[in-house]
C-alpha cells in the first residue's frame, strides 16, 4: 500500500453527514416526547465512514464530495481531516446546507435514522480531479449522485481501478452505474427492490449479470451473502459482542472489505473481515467512534486461539 | 402594557433549545432509515417560544436562561433578539453544550420530540436580576430548574406579581414549585403523573390544592380542561384547522393565555384565545413560525361573523 505523493491507495465519492446521534431506552411511540440519554455529534455517511475506517487500517485515502457552508460543513470536514482523510475534493458550496441525519439508537443497539440530503448542486465533472481517480487502486462510491458516480466509474474502469459500491437504496439509474461496478455491497432493501421477495441469491446473481466480480447482500444481525463470478456462494454469520450502536456498521463493512482486495484476499476473507470490523464497530456509540485499528481486527479475530 | 425602561411585562425563566425539525411522511417503524422531505432548524423551548409568542402579540419580554457556547448557542439567541425578546438574562455557559431538539413532523401533524438538556450547570440566584423580575407583571416557569424557578416564584410572590407554570413532566420538587404558582397550566402526562387515571377534573383539583387561582390541563386534539378557584370548571374543544405541525402548540397556549392575564380577561377569554394562537400556529412547520400576531388572532376569532 505505498503511495506516491498526491496519489491515495482508495479515492471515495459520495455521501458525507454531520450526524447526531441520541442515545434513548425504547424506541418512542408516535406523538410522544423523549429525553435522550447521551448525544453524540459526529461525522457520518457511508462513503466518508468507509473512508474513516480504511484509515484507522492504515490506508491512504481521499474523499470527494460535497458540504454547505453552513455551520455542520467544517464539522464534517474536520471529522474526516482529523483521521487523516485527505479533503483537497471535499468541495464547500456557498449557500449551500450540509448532509446531516439525527439518529436515534435503543438499548438494544436498534438505530432509527432520519436524514436530510444536502442542498448543494450535484458534483459535476469539473469539481473532480480525475489524476486523483486514475492514480488510486481502488474507488469506492455509494451512487447518490449517480451521473458523477458513472463519469468517475467509468473512468475508474477504462483506468482498470477497481470499483466498489455501497447500494443502500436502489436509485433511478443506479443499475446504469451497475455496469461499471466490480465489486457491489447492498443493503437487504436494496435487494428486495431488485428482486421483491425471491431472496439473496437471486438478487446477488442478478447484480452478476452486469459484469460484477462479487456481489454481496448484508441482512444486518442475519449476516450476509455473497456471490462471486466464480460460483462461490456463501453465507457469512455476524459475530456475537455486546451491542451500543449499529449505526454505520455497513459503511464499515464496507471499509473492511476494501481493506480485503488491496490486501488480495479471497471474497470469503474480506468478508470475513469486514463483519469481524463491523461488529467491532457496534460496542460504542456512534458510526465512527468505535471503528477498530488492524491491530485491533486482528485481536478479535483471534480470540480464543 | 407600558413598559419602563428595563422592565418588562412578562419575564420568563426556564429552557430555550435549538429545534431541528424534520417533516415524514409517516412514523417510522424501527430499525429504518427515513429520508426527510424538508427541514427547519428554529429556536424552540417551551418559556422561549411563550416569550416569542408574546412578542408577536405585542408584549414586552425577557428571557432568562441558559446556552452553552456551542454552535447551536448563539443561534437560539438570536432567534430570540430577533423576535425583540430580551436576552440580557441569557447567560452563556464556557465548555457547556445547549439544549437541542430533534423533531420528526408526519403529514398528519403528529409529532416525535427526541430532545436533551444542555450540559450547563443550572442557573443560580447570583446569575439572575431580581429586580428585573419584581419589575415585571408576569413570571413563566417551566420548573426544569426547579431550585431557581422556586426562588424566583417565591420573590414574585412577595412582590405580588402573577407566575404562571408550564407543567410538562411532574419533576421531583415540582410540587413545591406548585406553591407558589398563580396559574398553571400541564400536559396530560403532567395530569396523569399526578393523579393516575382519575381524569382532569381530579387533576385540576389538585393542582388547586396548591393555593393557584385557576389550572389547565392541555389534551392535543381533545382540547383542554380548567378549573378556578372560583369553581369555574369548562371545556374548550380545538379549533378545527388544516394542521402542518404541532410543535410548540403548548408553549404557544401559555403565552395566548398569559395574553389574556395580561388584559385581565376572564380566564374562560384567555383559555379560549390561547386555543386560537395554539391552533393558527399549527398551520406551518415549525414550532414559532406560523406564530399569530394579535390582528390575525382577532381575524381568525371573528372568522364566519
Amino acid at each position: 500500500m505505498s503511495k506516491k505523493m498526491n496519489q491515495f491507495d482508495v479515492v471515495g465519492l459520495g455521501q458525507c453527514s454531520l450526524d447526531i446521534i441520541g442515545r434513548i431506552d425504547d424506541y418512542p411511540e408516535i406523538d410522544t416526547k423523549t429525553e435522550l440519554n447521551e448525544t453524540l455529534i459526529q461525522g457520518g455517511g457511508p462513503v466518508a465512514t468507509a473512508l474513516v475506517t480504511l484509515a484507522r487500517l492504515g490506508v491512504s485515502t481521499a474523499f470527494v464530495g460535497k458540504i454547505g457552508d453552513d455551520s455542520f460543513g467544517p464539522r464534517i470536514r474536520s471529522g474526516l481531516i482529523s483521521e487523516g482523510v485527505d479533503c483537497e475534493g471535499l468541495v464547500t458550496e456557498v449557500g449551500a446546507r450540509s448532509q446531516f441525519a439525527f439518529v436515534a439508537v435503543d438499548q438494544d443497539g436498534h438505530r432509527n435514522i432520519f436524514w436530510k440530503r444536502g442542498s448543494y448542486r450535484p458534483l459535476v465533472k469539473s469539481e473532480i480531479d480525475p489524476k486523483m481517480i486514475v492514480s488510486s487502486r481502488i474507488l469506492h462510491l455509494d451512487g447518490l449522485q449517480v451521473e458523477i458516480s458513472v463519469l468517475a466509474a467509468k473512468l475508474a474502469r477504462k483506468h482498470k481501478i477497481t470499483t466498489v459500491l455501497d447500494g443502500g437504496t436502489l436509485r433511478p439509474s443506479m443499475l446504469e452505474l451497475m455496469r461499471y461496478i466490480d465489486h457491489a455491497i447492498v443493503s437487504e432493501k436494496f435487494a428486495w427492490q431488485l428482486v421483491g421477495d425471491e431472496g439473496p441469491k437471486v438478487a446477488l446473481e442478478k447484480l452478476l449479470e452486469y459484469g460484477c466480480a462479487a456481489a454481496t447482500v448484508t441482512l444486518g444481525v442475519k449476516g450476509s451473502w455473497t456471490l462471486t463470478a466464480a460460483g462461490e456462494f456463501f453465507h457469512q454469520p455476524i459475530y456475537a459482542v455486546n451491542v451500543v450502536d449499529t449505526t454505520g456498521c455497513g459503511d464499515v463493512f464496507h471499509g473492511g472489505y476494501i481493506y480485503g482486495l488491496l490486501r488480495q484476499w479471497p471474497v470469503k476473507a474480506a468478508v470475513r473481515f469486514a463483519t469481524a470490523c463491523a461488529a467491532i464497530k457496534t460496542r460504542k456509540l456512534g458510526g465512527r467512534t468505535a471503528i477498530p485499528t488492524l491491530k485491533e481486527v486482528e485481536a478479535f479475530l483471534h480470540r480464543g486461539d
